[in-house]
């Protein structure tokens, strides 16, 4: 059981993990830390936090937990306060999306006071943001990248993973550059690519999309994620993500080259061969 | 009411096109034609067609309407023996996925003997395929372009356009070259770039798709479409593909260009430009 979970940042994911944790009986004190805590008082006031607080040290101070949740651009410079007000004996974790910049950023706080950080990537969420859109069952069924550093400690891992087991994830371990390429491959390089898509339409004919189907829906939905978030995740895992469109423009040409000639039996043969990689995909509920 | 309804290839599109039209009682007799006659007894069988043939002369003999339904590869190269066989009155249309190629054919064909010929592009369809995937109401719902040539009667267009309407679909009109370039937008491409998603995740580490997400399976999902079909769409819009490929390569290098940079402010509004074109679209039951 945690004794003190201290949450930095209560918004769709922060909130949901309050939510979760107060559901399941997992802490006995859950303390939320906002920049404005006139917009916590809600989680306070309907019992999922028991305090609320501006102050990142008086926030921390006892936590044996702490989740950082704030977006992946103010992680990094948030994670040195945090640091200095933990205990000795809290571990610390985060939800970021890429993973290099934060685990590195922990390892250099380490050198200065020892101390149990083991980043986190919870690949769920919704087109909504905010407390008001948080709920228990968000990380049910959903995947959980957990990405320690080198010089991780195994209980930290372990008791980093329980948690988001105990939420009803999936935890798979991964190196924190090795997250950050697999992810750019198969969550940023297709938001790009779908971006890409619609603003290739706008600029060809905006009118196109009247005969637009349900391809093009699939194929767009995730444009219509938020600027502000996609704009930092974006930025912030760029040397990943040009390695990877990168790898797709090499593909797209040779694929665009193949599909217009007259091999046709190797033009099957290769869309066939992608047909069954992504028949191969399991289609999960979320 | 159709007094005889001839439909050359009894798949998914023709079969559908024959369940309806007989559910619907709007043709007096329906014949099938298909090279493999025995492949046409279910549907002999159960009573949706009336008689089923070979030979592409007996079928469209006295035929009022007719519809080619084979793959787009091979409507050309069959247009020329329908032509020939077809009555004076009787009015032609096709359902394949380009149009400036078959609607090329017709008026060469007229050029000979004037004949009345509409093509339609029928936005229906599944990953299955055949007879018995066939029903009745693929088309309810559905987008159809039809594609009048320069010389198309507009009583034809009215017959062919009342045809789909009575089987429940929404009807635009397209010249045909503009239809080839708004489906290699907004259909074609993104298969393709579907295509080259999935193909490049396998080049960079097939392990990546452990970490994959509803993002990657939304964006990939086109991907498991059948190679075969998709094969002759691509080489059959090859002209209208290679265009919109280079817009969206132009397009591509731009937004990775901006995405990578600092101009938080230019990125944020190209994002939401892109975010609120795609929340635009409506999301239609298919």
């Amino acid at each position: 059981v945690i004794r003190r979970l201290t949450l930095i940042g209560l918004g769709l994911l922060g909130g949901s993990i309050a939510k979760a944790v107060r559901r399941e009986g997992l802490a006995r004190e859950i303390v939320a830390v906002g920049r404005q805590v006139e917009r916590l008082q809600p989680a306070v006031g309907d019992g999922v936090v028991d305090r609320a607080t501006a102050d990142v040290a008086l926030g921390v101070a006892g936590a044996d937990l702490c989740v950082l949740c704030t977006p992946v651009t103010t992680l990094a410079a948030l994670l040195p306060a945090v640091w200095g007000a933990a205990p000795a004996e809290c571990v610390i974790t985060d939800v970021g999306s890429t993973k290099a910049h934060i685990v590195d950023t922990a390892a250099r706080l380490a050198a200065g006071r020892p101390l149990a950080f083991v980043g986190s990537h919870p690949m769920a969420g919704s087109e909504q943001s905010g407390y008001a859109a948080a709920r228990p069952d968000l990380f049910r069924g959903a995947l959980v990248v957990v990405t320690p550093g080198e010089a991780a400690r195994p209980d930290a891992v372990k008791r980093v993973s329980e948690l988001w087991e105990a939420l009803g994830a999936r935890v798979v371990a991964m190196e924190p550059r090795a997250h950050d390429r697999a992810v750019a491959a198969v969550s940023h390089l297709p938001h790009l690519v779908a971006d890409a898509l619609v603003a290739a339409v706008l600029r060809m004919d905006p009118r196109f999309v009247d005969v637009a189907g349900a391809g093009f829906r699939d194929t767009t939905r995730i444009a219509a994620s938020s600027p502000a978030v996609w704009r930092e995740i974006f930025q912030d895992n760029r040397v990943a993500l040009r390695e990877a469109v990168g790898a797709f423009r090499s593909v797209l040409d040779e694929l665009e080259a193949l599909v217009t000639s007259e091999a046709d039996a190797a033009i099957e043969a290769e869309l066939e061969r992608i047909r069954r990689a992504r028949a191969a995909l399991p289609e999960r509920p979320r």
